[in-house]
C-alpha cells in the first residue's frame, strides 16, 4: 500500500496516537504522518472528526477512522499483510477489549490523576490507586500471555498495543513525581513486558524517549497549568 | 444451546442489559435471566464482574463477560445461529463502532443531565444538548442505514442495539420532564426507526412499558435522590 493511501493525521507525544502507528507497523503498512501543533486544530483534523476533533485519525484512501482503538481494529481487519492483531479466539478477544476499556476509562485516568493531585496525601492515594489497578493488569497479563512474552501471546496483540502506548507517560509520571511504579516485586511479568514490547520493531520507533517526553511534558504543564490532554 | 450453559446476569429497567438480552434473541439462543435486586449485589456478581462489580454479565458455561458492548460482540463472534450483528464491511464496522461510543460516552450523559438539572436554564440547556446529538445522530442513520429500515440495513444491527435500548429512558426522559427530545420535523428518521425498533421480535419483549419504568425511576429518584444508575 503506497503511503500517500494511508494517512494518520496525529502528534508524536500522544499515546493514542501512537496505536494505529504500531498496528501499521505490524501490518509493513506505509503511511504518511501529519502532525498537529499544540494548541491548534487543522482544517482536515477538523472535517475528519467533526465529532470530537481529536487526534488521531486514519485517512484511508478518502475515508477517515476516528478513536484509537476503532482505528487499530480497522487496521486489523482491513490488511492481513502481518499478524491477526485481536486474538483468534472470541472469549481471549473478548478479554483483551475488556482489559483494554479499562486501561482507558480508569487506570490512565487514575495515572493522570497523580500529576494532578494537590498535595503529598493526595498524591499518595493517587499513586496507590494506580498500583493497584497495575496488580490487576499483571494479573490479566499472566492469564492473557500464558507464558509468553506479550498478552497477546508469541506476538503483540490489541491489549499490548493499547496498554503499551501509555509507558512512556508511565515513566514520566515515574521520574516527574520521584516515585516508583512498575515495581519487579508486585508486578514481575509487567515489567518483563514492557522492556520487550518497547525494544520490538514495530515499537521502538514510535516510543518517545522518556527524557524527550518529559521535556515536552514540561512545556505543556507549563502552557495549560494541567496534566497531559488527551 | 440449552439456556442452563447461558445466564445474563442482570435487571429489567437496565439499558445496558438490554443489550446481551437483544443479541441474544437475534441469534435465537435461550438464556437464564439472573435478576440482581436494587441495592444489592449478589455473590455471582460480585465473583464473575469483580473490576466494575456491575451488571451485566453474560456467563457462557463458566465463562464470564463483562461490558454490554463486549457482550454482545462476543455473542456475534460466537454464534452463527441468526444473522450477524456487527456490519462486514470493515468501515462499516468501524462507524457502527464510532456512533456506538459516542452514544455511551457522550449522548447518554447528555440524557440523563436532564434529569439532573438545577432550574429552567439549566435543563433548557441539557436539552438543547441531547437534541444536538440526536441531530448528529440522524445523520448517521442516514448514511449507515441507506434507506433500509436499521443502522444495521435490512435488520438490527450493532448500533441499532447499542443506542435503541435507550429508547425506554429516553421516553421516560420526555415524559417526566415534558419536554420533546424525538422530533418529526428534526430527526424523521429516527423516529421511524424507533417505533420499528421497539415493534421487532427480538426487542418487543425486552423493551419496558414506558409507564412501568416511570414507576421505577419514581422509586429509584426517591431512593437516591439522582438519575438512574448506569
Amino acid at each position: 500500500m503506497a503511503a500517500k493511501d494511508v494517512k494518520i493525521i496525529g502528534a508524536w507525544p500522544s499515546p493514542y496516537v501512537m496505536r494505529p502507528r504500531i498496528a501499521l507497523n505490524i501490518k509493513s503498512v506505509d503511511y504518511e504522518f501529519l502532525q498537529e501543533q499544540m494548541g491548534t486544530k487543522s482544517e482536515l483534523l477538523l472535517k475528519s472528526n467533526p465529532v470530537y476533533k481529536k487526534i488521531p485519525v486514519l485517512i484511508h484512501g478518502d475515508k477517515p477512522v476516528c478513536e484509537s482503538l476503532i482505528i487499530v481494529q480497522y487496521i486489523d481487519e482491513v490488511w492481513s499483510s502481518g499478524p491477526s492483531i485481536l486474538p483468534s479466539d472470541p472469549y481471549d478477544r473478548a478479554l483483551a477489549r475488556f482489559w483494554a476499556a479499562y486501561v482507558d476509562d480508569k487506570w490512565f485516568p487514575l495515572l493522570r490523576s497523580i500529576a494532578m493531585a494537590q498535595g503529598e496525601e493526595a498524591k499518595k492515594e493517587a499513586v496507590e490507586q494506580v498500583e493497584e489497578g497495575l496488580v490487576l493488569l499483571e494479573d490479566a497479563f499472566v492469564k492473557c500471555s500464558k507464558g509468553k512474552n506479550f498478552f497477546g501471546g508469541d506476538q503483540i496483540g490489541f491489549l499490548d498495543i493499547a496498554f503499551g502506548c501509555f509507558l512512556g507517560w508511565l515513566r514520566v509520571t515515574e521520574k516527574m513525581n520521584n516515585v516508583k511504579l512498575l515495581d519487579e516485586a508486585k508486578t514481575p511479568g509487567l515489567c518483563k513486558w514492557a522492556v520487550i514490547f518497547c525494544s520490538d520493531v514495530a515499537v521502538k520507533d514510535v516510543m518517545p524517549e522518556t527524557e524527550k517526553l518529559i521535556e515536552f511534558a514540561k512545556v505543556l504543564f507549563a502552557k495549560f497549568k494541567a496534566p497531559p490532554p488527551k
